[in-house]
C-alpha cells in the first residue's frame, strides 16, 4: 500500500429534491453574482433550471447566464466565459449540467486566476493551487468532476484534449439529485457508466496489497453494471439511478485509487487522442472501445490482477474470457465495441497515437509508446 | 436510498514515515502552542513520542503534555486537561495514541469552548459546531475517530458512557502510520477489529436500496476479518496493518452509511452500558459479545439483510449459522463471545439494561425496550 493523503474538501449534497439548496449553498460561501454556465437546453426540460435559478433569486444571489457548453468542450467557448466573467464581475461559477459543464465551468475559474486560461493545461504537472470558487448541480453521473480535483478540456486550434489538476478545482459544493437523470437518453445513461467504470479500472489494474482498495473497487464495479442493467429495462428507477450516482461519484473522488500510488491513465489518454481528433465520439463511448483493447494489450505487464479482474468481476477463467463477458456486455448496452462503431476510421490510428503521446501520458502498469498504441487501437480495430 | 450530504474535512495522512509530518500541519493551520494529549506511555516505547515532539520541535511549535488517558476515558481526567489547557494557553489539542486519547482530546478541545464539558454530553441531539482545532497521531486503528466526528467518554461518578457528535470536532489532520501497529498486543488488534466490523453493521443492518453503499460494506467487513486473519500469523506484516487501518477509517468516516439515513447504535449503547458499569471492559470485545446477540434477537426486523449477511459474508445458509460462522472466528482469534468471558456476572444484565435505555439509544432496526435488550444480553449469558 502506497502512502496517500486524503482530503476531499467537496461538500456534497445527494438526493431527491435537493437542488433548491444550491443558493444557500452559494450565500454561506460568501458569493455575491454567479456566472450559470450550462450546456444546450436540457435542463430547461427537466427542470433543473427552474429549480436552480428559483433558489438563486429566493436568497438574492445575482447571476448571468452563459449558454452553450458542449460534450467535448473547447478552449475558445472557456475564454469566451472567461471574459464574459469578468466583465460581469462574479465572485464565484456555477456549472449546472453534466461533466463538459462542470469542467468548463473549474477551466474558467482557473482562467479568472491566470493570464491566459491554456498556460495551465500547458503547465501539466503544476498543481492549479487557485481558482474562483466553483459550485456545481450536476445532470448526468459519470466524469466524478462534482467531486474531484480534475477538469478536461479540448484545445480545438491545437487538437489537444487535455487536463488539469489541483486542490482549487474541487468545487465547494456539488449538488446531485438522481431523480433528475431518470429521463437522460440511454447512450448517455451507458457512457457515464463506462466513464466510471474505468475510472476504478484506472486505479485497480495498479494491483499490489491494496486489498481494502481492490476489494472496493471491485464492489463498485460490479455494483454499476448491475445497475446499468436495472436501467436498461426501467430507465426511470430513482434507486438504481442513484446508486449508479454515487458509485460514480466514489470512481473518482478518491476513495477508488487510495494507497495505489496513482492511476494508470493511459486509456483516458488514449481516449482523449481520440476524441481530440473526432469531437463528435463522447468520452464514454470512446473508452469501452479502449478499454478492452487496453486489457488486452497490457495484461502480461501485471497478470495477477488481470486475471484477479476477470474472475471477480466477470466470474472468467481467463482474462480473455473476462474481456469478451465485458464486451458481449457493452453490446447488450448498445455500446461500441470497435473503432469503426464509434466511427473512427482505420487509418486515423496512427495520428490517435501521435496525438496521445504529445500530452506525455504513457502509462503505470504498462509505459506505452506510439507504436504501442497503434498495436492496442488495431485490436480495437478488426479488419 | 436515503438523501445524504457528506463532507469529511478532515485531512488524513496515511502511510509509513508520515508522523514527522505534524509540526508542519498544525504550523499550516495557525497554531503556536499545543496540549499534546497521551496514554500510559506505549507511545515511549513504539518511536511515536519521539517523532512527534521532534516534528514539533523542528518547525517551533511550543506543547504542554498530559499524560495517562486509560481506555474507556474519564470526565475526571478530561476537566483536568480542559484546566491545563486553559492555564497554559494553548491554541490546539494534539492527541497521541488510540481512540481514547483522541475522543479525551475531543472532548478537551469542546470543553475549551464551553463552560463544562459534559454539558455537551447532557444535550445528546444538538452538534457541537465549535471546538479548538484538534489534530491527532492515531496508534491504533479501531474507532474511526481520527476522521470522524464523534467522541466517547464516560462521566465515573454517574457511570455513563456517552457521546458527543458534530462538525467542530472532525479533526484537521490526522496521521495514520499503520507500520507503529506492528508491535499491538494481539487482543488490541482484535478490539479494533470488531469496532470496526460493528460500526459497518450498524449501517448495513438498515437495509433498504442502497446497493452501492451495501457492497462496499460487505467488502469492508470481509477485508477486515481478512487482514485479521493474516495479523494472527503475522502480526508485524505492513501491508495487512495498513489494510486494516485504512478499511476502520472508511467504517466510520461517512463512506460505509452513505445514503442509509443514519445507523443503528443499540449494540454501541448496549456495549457502552456494560462497560460504564464495568470499566475494564475493552469496547471492542464487548461489542464482539454483543453484535452476535443483537443480530440473533433483531433479524426478523428485516430478515432479507440479516440472511444477506450471512450469505455474502459468511457463506451461511441462515443468519443462525452466519452468527455462528462469527462466533467461531472470534474464539479463533481468542476473542470474548460470553459476557462471563467479558467478566460480566448474568445478574448485572438488568443495571446495563437500564444504563444504556437512560441515554435514550433504542436501535432504527428494532425499537428495543429494556426488557428487550435484558432478553437479547440472556443470549450472550449461556446458562
Amino acid at each position: 500500500m502506497h502512502n496517500f493523503d486524503f482530503l476531499n474538501p467537496t461538500k456534497l449534497i445527494f438526493g431527491k429534491d435537493t437542488i433548491g439548496r444550491i443558493g444557500e449553498e452559494i450565500k454561506s460561501g460568501g458569493a455575491r453574482k454567479v456566472l450559470l454556465i450550462a450546456g444546450g437546453g436540457s435542463i430547461k426540460k427537466n427542470g433543473v433550471y427552474d429549480q436552480t435559478v428559483a433558489s438563486l433569486k429566493d436568497i438574492g444571489i445575482e447571476w448571468v447566464e452563459t449558454w452553450g457548453v458542449k460534450p467535448n468542450p473547447v478552449l475558445s467557448k472557456v475564454r469566451e466565459m472567461i471574459d464574459l466573467a469578468k466583465k460581469e464581475k462574479v465572485d464565484a461559477i456555477l456549472a449546472v449540467g453534466g461533466g463538459s459543464v462542470i469542467d468548463s465551468g473549474k477551466a474558467v475559474a482557473t482562467g479568472m486566476c491566470i493570464d491566459d486560461v491554456w498556460q495551465a493545461f500547458e503547465a501539466r504537472d503544476q498543481l492549479v493551487e487557485k481558482a474562483m470558487p466553483v459550485y456545481s448541480v450536476l445532470t448526468i453521473s459519470a466524469t466524478g468532476t462534482e467531486m474531484d480535483q480534475y477538469a478536461v478540456l479540448t484545445n480545438e486550434e491545437e487538437n489537444k484534449k487535455w487536463n488539469i489538476a489541483g486542490p482549487a478545482l474541487y468545487p465547494k459544493v456539488s449538488i446531485v439529485d438522481p431523480s433528475v437523470q431518470t429521463t437522460l437518453p440511454w447512450d448517455q445513461t451507458v457512457n457515464g457508466a463506462l466513464d466510471a467504470m474505468s475510472h476504478i479500472m484506472e486505479y485497480y489494474f495498479i494491483g499490489g496489497r491494496s486489498e481494502t482498495t481492490l476489494a472496493l473497487d471491485e464492489s463498485l464495479f460490479r455494483t454499476i453494471v448491475q445497475m446499468t442493467d436495472e436501467l436498461k429495462s426501467k430507465p426511470d428507477d430513482y434507486e438504481s439511478r442513484a446508486n449508479l450516482a454515487w458509485a460514480a461519484t466514489l470512481a473518482l473522488n478518491g476513495t477508488s485509487g487510495a494507497g495505489q500510488g496513482g492511476g494508470d491513465w493511459a486509456s483516458h489518454g488514449i481516449e482523449h487522442g481520440i476524441s481530440a481528433l473526432n469531437p463528435e465520439v463522447a468520452h464514454g463511448a470512446g473508452l469501452g472501445v479502449v478499454f478492452p483493447a487496453w486489457i488486452t494489450y497490457c495484461q502480461d505487464a501485471n497478470p495477477a490482477f488481470f486475471k484477479r479482474w476477470a474472475k471477480n468481476i466477470w466470474d472468467a477463467e481467463s482474462v480473455e474470457d473476462g474481456v469478451s463477458a465485458m464486451k458481449a456486455k457493452l453490446k447488450e448496452w448498445g455500446a461500441p465495441t470497435t473503432l469503426a462503431e464509434l466511427g473512427v476510421k482505420r487509418p486515423q490510428i496512427r495520428d490517435i497515437a501521435v496525438n496521445t503521446v504529445e500530452f506525455g501520458l504513457t502509462g503505470a502498469v504498462k509505459q506505452l509508446t506510439e507504436d504501442d498504441i497503434v498495436n492496442l487501437l488495431s485490436l480495437a480495430s478488426p479488419e
